[in-house]
């Protein structure tokens, strides 16, 4: 490897993702686990189990993180916005939304700011990542969501909800990175599933990936660096 | 075509469907026209666009009729309840809503249940249609599913979303239409793309089925029985 991380470092960059739709309770206590386990940046979660991760979570320093208007963002401004409210009543303290790519696509550039600031705004504070689908988008729809997004006032500009044809490419990340300013965060989605890939999307400007495998992830860091 | 069907009886079994994220307020007017043009059920539409369906389908015999918390349907109670009050608010005429896949799974009845009833409650006697996303249930998991739709006072079950691996089997469908009583209606989704599909799930006892291809069915129709 030519990058070095440090155990905290690369742990601090994952957001561990426990989203897909067959995942129970159960396996939900399971991936809180794991996120407990290795001291992550946030737990990814499903609305309906923001209050179980809340309880879980209580004390570490990983954060309670669900999806809003997951996956397609197409749900009303109204709602979003009273779903990231809920979600912050019971204890979130970072947001995953989706942005309106339709709405994007079909050049409403003002309805898709205004969504991504109706959220920003009942978070009352709280990080909000906007996730853009870049599977749908072209550079410069990849330029105009980006900038969209900062001044709507979001934190982060993350790539994919895991669920489209395609995630992240490393263009991608660097175009993103380029086009906002040093006050907005680039998370990578949707591709990383190795600690490989997670020194690449860090060599681009990533702070923060989402991530499945975080076992998998942290065996690879033992390898390379655990002795060390 | 052993059986014949009339095309208003045709018609009225199609919820045409605009319902891909990249699909912009210029393709939901182009399908909302395709809607009125055949005189479908209902025009199965992004909460974000209720409004502009409703303006578009006002006066004519086509139903409004957005998804709620789709396609996955773990977003909290409360919300999914408070999108359907503002959709009906805004004109929306049919509910299609999402059961939690992941609560049935784990075995959270009582919860699947109060979800699916909160939003009956909202609807406030509008059709609610409840999909169960048969690609990740079994028989059992299948009728039980049916049975917490019906104790919770919905108006059909529904197969799909469309955006899982696999849609409706035929013996999905019986076992659905065999779970039920006769107060509850049968929509199946994801699959129905030809004439020869809709007689088929119509000939084991659905009543409305969900379509991106309507088009093409309503030529298949004339080509069949439009001389007669």
């Amino acid at each position: 490897m030519e990058q070095t991380i440090s155990r905290h470092e690369l742990a601090k960059m994952i957001d561990h993702s426990i989203l897909r739709p067959v995942l129970t309770r159960q396996d939900t206590i399971a991936g809180l686990e794991i996120a407990l386990k290795y001291d992550v940046a946030a737990a990814t979660v499903k609305p309906c189990y923001v209050p179980l991760a809340a309880q879980m979570l209580q004390g570490s320093d990983v954060r309670v993180n669900p999806v809003i208007d997951f996956p397609f963002g197409y749900g009303t401004t109204a709602c979003k916005a009273s779903q990231t409210r809920e979600a912050i009543e019971h204890g979130a303290q970072e947001i995953d939304m989706v942005l309106n790519v339709g709405a994007l696509l079909g050049g409403e550039y003002g309805y898709v700011r205004d969504d991504i600031a109706a959220v920003v705004a009942a978070a009352g504070g709280a990080v909000v990542k906007v996730i853009l689908e870049v599977a749908y988008l072209n550079d410069d729809q990849i330029v105009t969501a980006c900038q969209l997004c900062e001044e709507a006032g979001a934190h982060f500009v993350k790539t994919s909800t895991g669920f489209a044809p395609t995630g992240y490419t490393i263009e991608s990340l660097k175009l993103m990175r380029a086009t906002v300013s040093t006050r907005v965060q680039v998370k990578a989605a949707h591709g990383v599933r190795s600690l490989e890939d997670a020194l690449a999307v860090r060599a681009v400007g990533v702070t923060r990936f989402g991530a499945t495998q975080t076992e998998k992830i942290f065996a690879e860091w033992e390898a390379a660096f655990g002795g060390k």
